[in-house]
C-alpha cells in the first residue's frame, strides 16, 4: 500500500487556521485530522481520541521522554502535543492527514518529518507586502528601511515552508490546499517512490 | 506585474495528450495554448496564429538559424516547432502558457526553459507498472528481468519530469493537472519570486 502524506498548515495566530482546517476536512472527508494530546480536562461533550487525547502530566512527562510527540508546547499551564504514532499509524495505512498548529511547532514537526508538506496560510494584507513596503515611492529611507524589516520577518519564516496560501476567501484558501494535496500526489518522485520499493525488492531478490 | 508559467503536458504517443488538452482548455479559458509553427500548407478552416504559424521553409529555416523556436522536428516532410517568443510574450504579460508536444521535444523545451513545469501524462498501464513487473511472483528471473529492462525506459523518462498523471479518465486528468497550475502558483519560491524582485530594488535604490 501507498503512504499517505503529512500536510502542515500554519501561519501566524489570528489568520484562520482554524477555520480553513474545518472547511476543509468537511470538503475532503478522507483527509484524516491530527488529533493532540493534552493535560487539560475535558470540556463537556469532548471525546478522548476524537477531540484530543487527554492525558495526565505524569503520561504526558513520559511521552515526551519517549520522544512519542513530533512537537509540544505550554498553554496556560497545560501541556499540549502532537502524537507521533498516530501521525505514523494514519500514514502507514496509506492515508492522508492535516496537522494545523502555529508556527513554533511547526518548525518542530520539520525537523522530525522534512518530508511532511508545509503550507504557509497568510493573511491577505501580507499579499500586499511589496505595497506596503515601496509604498508611493514618496516615503523617507528610514521609513522604506524600517518596513524591509518588518517584512524581512515574515519572508524569512516562509523559507521553512513548500507553500504560501492567501487566506483572502475560506473557499479559496480551501480550492488553494485541496489542489496542493492533489498536486503532491502526482509528483513524479512520490509516483517513482511509490513504484521502486519493490521493484528494489525484486532488484535485491536477485542477488540473493 | 507577476510573470505567467510555462506547464509542458507530454507522454507516450496514442496517451491522450490532444484530448487532454482540449478539454482542460475548456475547462480553464485563461490558460493559453502555444500556437506552433509548420510548414505544411493550411487545411481549411485552419487560421495562421490560431491553430498554427503557417511559415514558408525559408522562413522556418531563418527561424532555426535565429534560435527562435524552442523545439522543432520533421514529420512527413514538413517542418513542426515552437516559437519562443509567443510563449514568452504570454508569460511577461503574465499568463499561463501550455504546451502540448511528444516527449523528445519536451525535453529539448527543457534545455531552454527549465524554469518550466513539466507533466508527464501516463497511460493507466503505467500505473500497473508494479504488477506487470513483478506478476504474480510466480515468473522466472528470466520474465522479471525483461520486463525490469522494459519498464526501465518509462521510468527513466519520468525523471526529467516534475509531475506524472495518470489518463485513467479525461476529468480525473484534467483535474489533476488543474490542481497542478494551482499548487504551482501556491509554491513558496513563486511567491518569494514575485516579492523580492521589488525589495531587491529598493534595497539596490539604498546603495545609489
Amino acid at each position: 500500500m501507498n503512504k499517505g502524506l503529512l500536510f502542515v498548515l500554519s501561519g501566524p495566530s489570528g489568520v484562520g487556521k482554524g477555520t480553513v482546517c474545518a472547511a476543509l476536512r468537511k470538503r475532503l472527508p478522507d483527509l484524516i485530522y491530527s488529533v493532540s494530546a493534552t493535560t487539560r480536562s475535558p470540556r463537556e461533550g469532548e471525546q478522548d481520541g476524537v477531540n484530543y487525547f487527554f492525558k495526565s502530566r505524569e503520561q504526558f512527562q513520559e511521552m515526551i521522554e519517549r520522544d512519542a510527540l513530533l512537537e509540544y508546547a505550554q498553554y496556560v499551564g497545560n501541556y499540549y502535543g502532537t502524537p507521533r504514532d498516530f501521525v505514523e499509524k494514519t500514514l502507514s495505512e496509506g492515508k492522508d492527514i492535516i496537522l494545523e498548529i502555529e508556527v513554533q511547532g511547526a518548525l518542530k514537526v520539520k525537523e522530525k518529518f522534512p518530508e511532511g508538506v508545509f503550507i504557509f496560510l497568510m493573511p491577505p494584507s501580507l499579499n500586499e507586502l511589496k505595497t506596503r513596503i515601496t509604498g508611493r515611492g514618496t516615503e523617507s529611507q528610514t521609513v522604506i528601511d524600517h518596513r524591509l524589516s518588518m517584512a524581512q520577518e515574515e519572508i524569512n519564516l516562509l523559507y521553512h515552508y513548500d507553500y504560501a496560501v492567501v487566506n483572502d476567501q475560506i473557499e479559496l484558501a480551501c480550492d488553494r490546499i485541496s489542489a496542493i494535496i492533489t498536486a503532491e500526489h502526482c509528483k513524479r518522485e512520490r509516483f517513482l517512490h511509490e513504484l521502486l520499493p519493490d521493484i528494489d525488492a525484486v532488484a535485491a531478490a536477485d542477488n540473493v
